[in-house]
């Protein structure tokens, strides 16, 4: 189950990526559990990991590759995290990425590895070089939504965008695909996305992307507040396309590419949070008028966080109080709850603190039973803003939270 | 459902506290819903509230008694919390207590209101202003489980303990009550808690007692993260026993009637979490060898509120992997994952960093299918410990977290 995701169709292809997908058997049953993105030479990329401390032995190979050469290959299983494994996990990495090395004729350090899947267990190294010189031949440009679904856990739906966009009059393509983590997703919380685009852009340039689409997209997820010890993202660009060089971080060219990016992360992010198990709502949080940014995301995520304001939507139940519970609960230094005032969509429930004149049980009731719904809170007291997006939490759990109300 | 709780039985009459319970009709089945506890001239009492910005009426209305008087009454009510009630909600609580200062004879800031319910809904002050007649009438040295039943809201069972100790040659009782929270109570987390005792002590000594109890005991527990805009605690002590004043808090007296105090608060505080909505299992959590508190607690929390931590315990599920990752995400500055131990009980999970060799999933799972366990993290690198208590998150709502591996 998922709110408002269509299956993927066709992606637009990128200049100087190719890409396949195919079964190691590390899955039980059959289905594609591994997959391959070349990138061309003379590409640029930008990468993000996890900040968990415990982070897997893949991101710690991959940082590492990258502090040494430039990428050629992203190898991705699902299925095994290889997190946990302590140095036999770093050598069966190593052992793959050697393997791939050999059949691709490069170096293994210009090899990234990515895993997905069960804390603490062995890496089938064999079954994964088994599986390598097919994946190497099947290599083409059209291959998207198959590596889209192939890096799949938990999730219902591959999670696939293409845009196209002109700079400079050259058109510029962008495809991504992501996958993960949704709702309370036990061993495989583990969030990967991989977005190519073909401009020609320096690496100093693609990294400032990088970092303003996290905070617009990635990093303004929660589902339930745990962060797994995987998550991956890479920013590639292949520079394949005829265009002048975008370097300038202040240039027209940039902003428009950025942009284009940034949409395109941002809708990824927001497929992750719609396949979230269970997920009945898709729920934007906005938080307007902070002091500071900092402050509007501790509202926020508090929010978002909240178990009680989750299991509230999903029973459509306009329970302000819940919601001004957990805002009053965010820790944020001489918070005036006097002036605060809360919408749903458009229904003003909580008008300075307390419970707007206009507001009635059978238009916060109304507003809650859609499947898409926009929580803004003012804080009213500065002017910066920030928007995250969650879901709610559904099935029998709420039975005994959400119907609960004496 | 609770987890090791007994009912009360009969309860140490503590000299000076007089107490009562009935029904103000607030809850539509019957019921007693509103509760009276009478404190003799003389007494000294110290007092905590929640630290939500957004406080109910009544905790702001204790907080201004208590800044202008000793109180002689508290009044308690179940079924409305008297919160985001703005004005409207400061003027009712006023109103009660006004009635129950003229039926009582002393000045309305002698009264201490308490509520726990619905948040946002008016308190129904016409129907408690009718009941107090009969609840000042009732009033009796012997009626602590009585009281302890009339404030519960979704608890299962009324939470009651009585302890009785020899300070210098006097025998000086302390009894307590609490209700709350549980996991997920919706609109009534509220934790209330109410403790006395006859033992003779200065105001200033009780403060620190307080302070000293609650770290131990009601600032150790957590359910869902959720802070309720209700939350209080009151220590009285009545001096009605004829012994030396406790004045010095280094002496051996203070300490005696500290440690006792803190014994019958931990339980009380234990048995809320034991009462968690849905427990299946009573987890102990507790930090060790952390530079300060401060990281000890940070590591605990997370792994007590992480949501893949307690479904995991749900299902007896020995899923190391999930505490490893849980303790990842605590941002502890300069954490070496490879020096942390992890325990179950006495079975060694986690050794340096990686899965223990002596560990298997069999010795795992026998410890997990305990209904009370002790997980026990420790970090190696510095002299301090913490330990706090929380529950796991059972029902259906496991059904897709938890069954899950693939």
């Amino acid at each position: 189950m998922s709110v408002g995701l269509k299956y993927p169709q066709s992606l637009i292809k990128i200049k100087g990526i190719r890409l396949s997908a195919s079964s190691a058997k590390i899955y039980r049953k059959k289905r594609d559990d591994i997959a391959l993105i070349e990138i061309t030479d003379g590409s640029v990329t930008s990468a993000a990991f996890t900040q968990n401390r415990f982070c897997a032995a893949p991101v710690q190979i991959s940082k590492n590759h990258l502090s040494k050469s430039k990428p050629r290959y992203c190898l991705i299983n699902a299925g095994n995290a290889n997190a946990g494994t302590g140095e036999d996990g770093l050598s069966n990495s190593k052992a793959i990425c050697r393997e791939l090395a050999k059949i691709t004729n490069c170096n293994e350090n210009e090899i990234l590895p990515f895993s997905t899947g069960v804390i603490g267990e062995d890496l089938p190294v064999e079954k994964i070089n088994k599986a390598l010189p097919q994946l190497v031949k099947n290599l083409s440009e059209d291959c998207w939504v198959n590596v889209a679904k192939s890096i799949m856990t938990t999730d219902t739906i591959p999670k696939a965008v293409s845009s196209q966009i002109s700079i400079a009059n050259s058109t510029v393509s962008v495809t991504g695909i992501a996958k993960g983590s949704g709702m309370i997703k036990p061993d495989m919380a583990t969030m990967l996305s991989f977005v190519a685009t073909d401009a020609n852009i320096t690496k100093d340039a693609l990294d400032k992307i990088r970092d303003h689409a996290l905070i617009k997209s990635f990093n303004r997820i929660t589902i339930d507040g745990d962060t797994s010890t995987n998550d991956s993202f890479l920013l590639i660009s292949t520079c394949a396309i005829d265009a002048p060089i975008i370097d300038k971080k202040d240039s027209k060219e940039f902003k428009i590419l950025e942009n284009e990016i940034i949409k395109v992360c941002r809708e990824l992010a927001q497929a992750i949070v719609r396949d979230g198990e269970g997920a009945t709502k898709f729920l934007s949080i906005q938080v307007d008028e902070g002091i500071d940014s900092s402050e509007c995301l501790s509202v926020a995520y508090k929010v978002a966080e909240s178990l009680l304001v989750k299991t509230a939507f999903t029973a459509s139940d306009p329970n302000w109080g819940r919601i001004i519970a957990a805002i009053g609960n965010s820790n944020i230094r001489d918070l005036d709850i006097h002036k605060i005032d809360v919408y749903i969509d458009n229904i003003c429930i909580v008008n300075n603190g307390e419970r707007s004149k206009t507001y009635s049980e059978d238009k916060g009731m109304k507003v809650m039973r859609q499947n898409e719904i926009i929580l803004r809170i003012n804080l009213r007291r500065g002017t910066f803003s920030e928007e995250i997006w969650t879901t709610d939490l559904s099935y029998e759990y709420i039975k005994i939270n959400a119907e609960y109300r004496s």
